[in-house]
């Protein structure tokens, strides 16, 4: 996972490893999920993925720390200027209004891996690593946000935990419930949250 | 589970066998229940548990359909006539700052259980109930402050999905992370969320 990421090198063994096992768990499921099928998406044997990971577990909390280096990549690094547009960017990127068939498979299986995590100490690591991950860069836009003047003056910390939290739940009931209206609605309500807290407006 | 619960009548066997799974689930975890530990909290044969449920999962689908009910009698039947009070009153119960040892493990039962919903359609069905129940309830109390002019016109819907969004978020990030300021950052904004969508205030 430290490996160079540049583009020009080719990829690790463990990044194709990570490929391999996304690949696997989109197609298979995390219940289904086996060395097995993780090797055959590698077109590597078995034992050669046991020289690399203890066991399926062990693997599967590398593929974490890889997850939340894309997320990171994919979600987090904003491309807009303006803290307002920052934070409705990443709020559209975490709870898009419809999802296609990927992203759909990707929340699923992120859900199943992080019920995981209630039991399981080094997954409870990485979903804590990944939300304070989140957390920290909604604080850090906000708190630009009122350093330059665009935002009143809110506690950053509290607003981003706000901001995660219901965005989290939402994410929540799209795959453990038939609540489809849900996340639409929450999308809207913190649109209005975020004007309101960081702008005053009613 | 239609059996008359008014206290005067005894336990059905059905309602015992529920607080059996209960007392099992907490003594076990989710993981680790089997039909065998629930007889043994129930003094009764595993046979007999199978005359009842044809299988774990049946038993686990009626289970929550249990807790849902006790769920709403502890939770959502308010005793305050304000409706800001009557909120209030639900926030605290969904998201107490402290939980005691029975809190924690129920917390973890039910995201254990929860999680159970991305696959099974029937623990699926359980949980949008619980949830369309949470959100209903929300919902009547933001509509009867509207009605009674405590309340700004807001749309009822939107602010309860919002609360309950947040609310099932901050306890998700309970039992799966190591977060363990966020369930209380989350009260303090959810309280100045409610005062400031619903009267305005900032």
């Amino acid at each position: 996972m430290n490996a160079d990421q540049s583009g020009e090198e080719p990829p690790t063994t463990e990044e194709r490893i990570m490929e391999a096992t996304f690949r696997a768990l989109l197609k298979h499921g995390y219940n289904d999920l086996s060395i097995a099928n993780i090797a055959d998406e590698f077109e590597m044997s078995k034992s050669s993925l046991y020289y690399h990971y203890d066991s399926k577990d062990d693997l599967l909390v590398a593929f974490l720390g890889f997850a939340s280096d894309r997320f990171e990549e994919a979600v987090l690094s904003t491309p807009e200027d303006d803290p307002m547009a920052n934070l409705e960017h990443i709020v559209e990127k975490l709870l898009p209004i419809q999802l296609n068939e990927e992203q759909e498979a990707i929340g699923t299986v992120m859900s199943e891996l992080r019920s995981e995590a209630v039991t399981n100490e080094a997954f409870r690591e990485q979903f804590t690593e990944m939300d304070d991950l989140l957390v920290d860069t909604v604080r850090d836009i906000v708190e630009r946000g009122v350093e330059d003047g665009s935002f009143r003056e809110v506690d950053p910390t509290r607003v981003a935990e706000h901001v995660v939290a219901t965005v989290n739940g939402a994410r929540a009931s799209r795959t453990t419930t038939n609540r489809d209206q849900a996340p639409a609605a929450v999308r809207v309500s913190l649109a209005s949250y975020l004007d309101s807290t960081l702008r005053g407006r009613q």
